[in-house]
């Protein structure tokens, strides 16, 4: 059995279809895509890839398997999608998420297509597994496929523990060990086990921290506000959404910087926007919170006519309102599962919490800041002053 | 400057009245008392004392103050608090805590008069330091207290960092490098500075985490309300409260083996008493959840009389409210000092998790659970079914 | 399946056997003899007990036992042999080792006669376990026995990391978790296999730099001395060896300062002996670098006639030679297993550092220190002057 | 101040001027250079970069320089140097060294052409700092210069931890909170103070260690070959070599791709040349051992030759004899500050096994290797059995 060690879960044993399925373009492919994209401008030590998540998660999905007691056929297709549930990532990750389901409709999880007449799917024959039901178990159905894809997913355990290793933020650092061991099937739902509402709990608030200080940090988002506008430049400038979504991190700093060199050297070089307006939802009128893409660039436009500056010096940054997931997990309290809303007292505490840290921005480069937070006050009807 | 390796904060950095402070016998005897009394029976790993805690308050003290700009006498004053602020723990510390007020009226951040007459004071006096301020910056009075006893007190800090090392639940691993960074004093205050919320969030969940996981954990609270009556046997057994009070661990066990020899060896070998009772608040009838030490004493011995029992076979086992002393932590927001429960929608989700963890138990040795439990719904108006 | 979190080795899950044996006397005794006996007086942080380390060992067996492909009724001999391995010590370990074997002829891995007529003994039987086959494991006997007891045992992997984990000090985290899966048998010894000369070696660097910077600690070693002459005059003062030797710390520390009351109070609240005489093989005469115990106490009695001081206050402390053991560990090499001294260049260096640093010591209370250094310069023919 | 979270020092703390350098291209460009280019097709943990190693680096001098007593100037010049020590570093770090060295002459230490004219150099005069003063640390030169590169210097210690803590593996984790403590200067050498020899021995331990594991695994080995001729043939299709100095990671690797496509997707998917020949120095002829460039390049035509492959289907790889320049670090002993190699009898020992783990390879594609292999052998005169 081929081991391979990490630094978060040490040894990690592989079984032969993921030995084989590890030196596929694909899987390969991630050691070149960054598992926190931008965070890395705010945390210099995330450098971390999706192909070492990738195998973090195959070991929790190993060792779940295991203390479920599932095995066989089930099993290896289980650990088949543990292996490859990161293949559709676009380069920068969720960063090109959305930018690629404009064009193509298609989730990061939805990677049947991406497989079709590579070296993964031979290898997945090769090994007897199909790759459609593969597939499957990465978009999250039937039972298994919770286990990749859902409230308790194995993919949060491992990108929870991991983000914190590497970003030496505490906050994500859950006890997985526990998780594990206490996952537990009842009614076809994947349940943790009798006195754990705790246990979940952690789950729910690790990830909500980690949001907060880690994933939703404004400089990030500044920085993935730019990477997203100038990919939506280099598609518009010729560059097909297939090839596209096929690049890694690296192919893409290269391209922008080559057909989009204006945001693509300030990427590289970390030379970012400032935030000109950054407001709460109290701050922001209701229609301005539910902007999507298409109001985000009118009022682009609208704001850099305004203020006298390019339509390439502004953009506006209005995030989806927060999801809790989680908060849908189910644990057996007095034996009968239930959902962690109506067993836990702070799951509503949570969710107003997340509410709260919501934050609308208009990004511009420093100089113009005050004329883009002039323009931008009178155009989406919102108080420039900043809440931190 | 002496240094001494933690395991916690790697080098600890002693200034010259700590190092003599370190020689005498109030500190040197927290080598005997163990941080977490019971718990260790149920973490094993977690046999750390408050000699060590006490270095790392003192080290985070220090780091405060520097981050705080406090240098001079007041620091000098301080940082001996923080090395002092629990010699006048009683073995076992918050376990014998109650059995010694009950007797003397003191909490155990009372040491004033523990240090007099002491090498302790002669120390202090030849640092040019002021036993009686420093014991009352040990009671938390003054702008410096609260860095000890507060809200936001560096106890706290290092307790929740070493306690999750030991124990090896991760949920106590704050970001204290932060915490500490970020104080600041307003209008007399100790506040974190503005952009903090989620920092003084993370405190409180913490600490709630570990409540529940570690600090409440009912095998560590069977065995302590073992050792709580243990004690008050031993006392009206003729020791008498001020030598019991400066009792060591090993003193305490010795001593129980000796004169309460029945519960003295449960505790030593593990051998403990099991759940009859286990009810949650609105399991248990208000006038129950309100008992007091003298109605506990007259339940066991009711119920004791009732299920046929010896009377130290029962214990009856009602803690107090929770209470959520961090939640009047206080933070910055938009440049105001506000307390955390009005600035986080977050804590009352904590606070009603909290409620809802509340467990009151009646235990007896396993042999007795039936009869005792039987006997315990009677007098208690409980059901005795478990609550987990 | 019972799980214990370990600080360490995060959950150790136990077997039936294991889990009762876990509830005996002779385990929990374990609670309260802490691993480092006197090394917490340096490194405070260092209050593990051997409870928790006999976990580790037990753990580490099973994960070497499931990498080797045993299991069945060898494996649960030898489960039960790890999690027993350390039951015959006696109260600080390996300080009081000496005085025991001196009375009885008993070293620590001989456990038979003391599981005889206990619960333990009554336990393994229960789980169609040989008390007696148990017992020649613990002392290393058998193909088996070598993984409890031998130069690649488990038992030193576990402390090592443990020790590191708990002190602070780095160097013993060995990569444990390819140690374990690296071990093979071959024509009936215990080998790493292929590729693992560096492996061996990183276990034999880790051993000397822990001994020189923790477990040989001159304060340490102050301590231990004392501890030694003390628990000798505690014999001599009528507590039985049969006794002594089921002692935990808590019982020798209350004995010592009944009965030993001079040398008991400084050890328990850290007042030691200071270095008269510091030197090393090159600086100390032959034979006294051979004293035994005998030789030992008659210098002592001459050094303290000469400098005037009572008998009690001088102790003079020739540790033997320096062992090195984990030397003959066995690698395999271009296909065959060699003994590691002969597979590594660096074994020598090893060795001749450890030489090195070979110490010997006459301690006397600080006050005593000139005229016992004066005269200890007389009787043994040695330089006082430290060699640090 | 500005503080940055680490993942290994936690939070560091940056003064005005290195603010500023932070934001410099020089600096920026670290962020796309990995510390251990090829090393992570090994140990995947391990993407960690130059960026973040610099800035541990600035914080060591820091501590350093604070338990040293140096302030002022001299300290302001010493941290810009420490923040800077790598900026001289091409793609790949030290894989592509060499290929740079044999075309401009310059090694990675020599920024002062570097730094010329560029916004890095307009930093430091505003900070009154001079950059050939800055530079002439970085090479080393005058007291403060072996702090930055010398054999006790703080890059050294960054490394170590930093790269245990991103493989994974342990045998990094120096104690370098002591060694920063203990650094002192005599008669202008840095030394370690007394008592520090183990301490000097752990940092030679670890590097060789961490050699043998990490740095010269020849998977990593193999992909450096390969990468080093890809960029001799890259710089001779026409890439200036100025140009190529000033590259990132992902400027190599999507030129490699376009100019050197067979070598380029290999590298880029992992697809890597295996071993045809492995020897230690026993079994390779001493002139093979003494091979420069040019004779590499002469002996892989020959044996392409001979084997009948393309001539880029062969790499001959002879690493230069292993160099142990820790072995003159200088600790104090006995007040005498000597060279650890007088002072300790490990130094040889690690000498020796340093030389035993010598080889030298000759890789081919797979398919080539047993052709590869035979001819190599005719041509170097060497035995193709692998020695592993």
């Amino acid at each position: 059995m081929k081991a391979i060690k990490d630094s978060v879960h040490d040894y990690i044993t592989l079984d032969d279809a993921a030995a084989d399925l590890l030196d596929t373009r694909a899987v390969q492919r991630l050691r070149h895509v960054k598992q926190l994209s931008t965070v890395r401008l705010v945390y210099p030590s995330a450098s971390h890839t999706r192909f070492e998540h990738s195998l973090g998660v195959y070991h929790l999905a190993d060792r779940a398997l295991a203390h479920l007691g599932v095995d066989g056929d089930r099993a290896r297709h289980l650990r088949a999608a543990a292996l490859l549930h990161d293949v559709g990532h676009g380069p920068y990750g969720h960063q090109t998420e959305e930018v690629i389901r404009r064009r193509t409709g298609r989730h990061h999880d939805e990677i049947r297509d991406l497989l079709e007449g590579t070296d993964a799917a031979a290898v997945l024959r090769d090994h007897d597994l199909d790759p459609d039901r593969v597939a499957a178990i990465v978009r999250g159905e039937g039972e298994l496929g919770q286990l990749v894809s859902g409230e308790l997913d194995v993919d949060r355990m491992d990108y929870l523990v991991r983000d914190a290793h590497h970003t030496g933020v505490p906050y994500g650092t859950i006890d997985h060990g526990r998780l594990v061991r206490e996952l537990d099937y009842r009614e076809g739902h994947l349940v943790l086990a009798e006195g754990n509402v705790q246990t979940a709990e952690s789950l729910l608030v690790a990830r909500a921290l980690m949001d907060a200080t880690v994933y939703r940090h404004h400089v990030s988002r500044i920085a993935g506000a730019m990477l997203e506008r100038a990919s939506e430049r280099l598609l518009a400038a010729g560059t097909g959404v297939e090839e596209f979504r096929r690049m890694a991190d690296h192919d893409l700093l290269v391209a922008l910087r080559r057909e989009v060199p204006d945001l693509g050297r300030r990427i590289e070089y970390r030379d970012l926007f400032k935030r000109a307006v950054w407001t709460d939802l109290s701050g922001t009128p209701a229609d301005v919170a539910e902007f999507d893409h298409a109001d985000e660039r009118d009022a682009e436009r609208e704001i850099a006519d305004r203020a006298g500056v390019g339509s390439d010096e502004v953009i506006v940054d209005v995030p989806g309102r927060p999801t809790f997931t989680e908060a849908g997990s189910r644990v057996v309290v007095d034996g009968v599962p239930q959902r962690l809303e109506d067993a836990s007292e702070l799951v509503s505490g949570l969710r107003a919490a997340q509410r709260a840290g919501w934050r609308m921005g208009v990004y511009a480069p420093e100089a113009c800041v005050p004329a883009v937070a002039a323009a931008a006050e009178d155009v989406l009807g919102v108080r420039a002053g900043r809440t931190a």
